[in-house]
């Protein structure tokens, strides 16, 4: 009785990663979107219950995994991964208003496994250190500004802090440091972006800093997610 | 007798790709950085010749990689994705450079990943519809403007290319287009960013759009990629 919101990786069948192929092999129902491989759905139990959401608005989606969720194990399969323009947000929210546990499992994002696809690196040393990650369809929906998430940024966050805000973010943009994500040993500093350097001197890289409006959905998010991050440290300065 | 760069994803052993993880069970040789998991390279067969790099300068690591691919089937594990800030562009160069033939294989990245299991979504309507991706570590290391990656871009691209000229990138700048990405009906379009618009007019959703010089770095990768790629659709305006 959980709901597995499930990266399906960018259209190839074999870059779902090994824990998202294992769930669909477990689940009681699969409710997947149109452009998942067909060869993943394949990969549903006989008896499971299969869903293809073509048509279903996302209001309505977000009823049926509740519904289904407190019965059964179901697997949300989505195109690339559920937190990269995959509405994955909103429906883990919805999970959580409903008291619904679930868990996401990320997959490949289309952001760099298809441009790779067709020979290009999206970063390379002397040609291109940064990425920008915008939609074609964002212009109807008002939003603030961009999320920056910073690799290798733990020894220079400072550097780091000075430079967005000498670009216009406020002090007070919600800012994350997450060391060792994904691990046992993850760790987890939550605070401002005046304060981050100062809150995440505790830890040890390899870590990632994200800074935007973004990190304070965690809070939400998390009262839905009893596994890993529940075990992280929190230090919120909120 | 290849070199396969896989990215074996963001520490969790089970977010390998399931293609990438049937490699290191297959390969003859694994080369693996420090911060892969232990798990992970455990799978390679027992006659396998394992290396970690550790201490292993990248130049030092490009010739061995040469050397190991002429005789055996390789597979660099690499963290995370090899095109996102992993250098995979460069040990894939130095491997066209010698004709060893090499394919990539997409890991998941810690962007995404690693925020997900802190609770934090990188994109959610109506709070945040861009992202932006940058390194600590980069300033020591002159490089040209950031690539940009539109999802859904396809239906809007001349507002697309007005909005990246406003910005400063140069009409000039190469772009492309790749429509069903890393699947078998994979096509690709390389134009410039005044281009752009009018030479991917007979693609079909869905596509992403690069914007960057890394889309430059394609010809040169694709000497040395047989597979899928070369099957695609290559209409180079350079």
């Amino acid at each position: 009785v959980t709901v597995r919101l499930v990266g399906a990786g960018p259209g190839d069948p074999g870059l779902i990663t090994a824990r998202g192929l294992e769930l669909i092999r477990g689940c009681d129902v699969l409710v997947h979107d149109r452009l998942v491989a067909p060869e993943l759905v394949a990969e549903a139990p006989g008896d499971a219950l299969v869903i293809a959401r073509d048509g279903t608005g996302q209001e309505a989606l977000n009823r049926l995994l509740v519904e289904l969720g407190r019965d059964h194990e179901v697997v949300r399969l989505k195109g690339g991964d559920p937190f990269v323009y995959g509405r994955g947000g909103e429906e883990a929210l919805a999970l959580v208003a409903e008291d619904v546990p679930f868990e996401v499992v990320p997959g490949v994002s289309s952001l760099a496994a298809v441009p790779a696809a067709a020979g290009i690196p999206l970063t390379h040393r002397g040609i291109a250190a940064e990425v920008r990650v915008v939609t074609g369809r964002s212009a109807g929906c008002e939003t603030g500004p961009p999320t920056t998430v910073v690799f290798m940024g733990l020894e220079s966050l400072p550097e780091v802090r000075d430079r967005l805000l000498a670009e216009g973010y406020s002090p007070d943009t919600p800012a994350a440091v997450v060391a060792h994500g994904t691990t046992p040993d993850q760790e987890v500093v939550v605070s401002d972006l005046a304060s981050v350097a100062e809150d995440a001197a505790g830890l040890s890289a390899p870590a990632l800093v994200v800074v935007g409006e973004v990190v304070a959905l965690r809070e939400r998010l998390l009262a839905g997610q009893p596994a890993a991050a529940g075990a992280a440290r929190h230090s919120c300065a909120a």
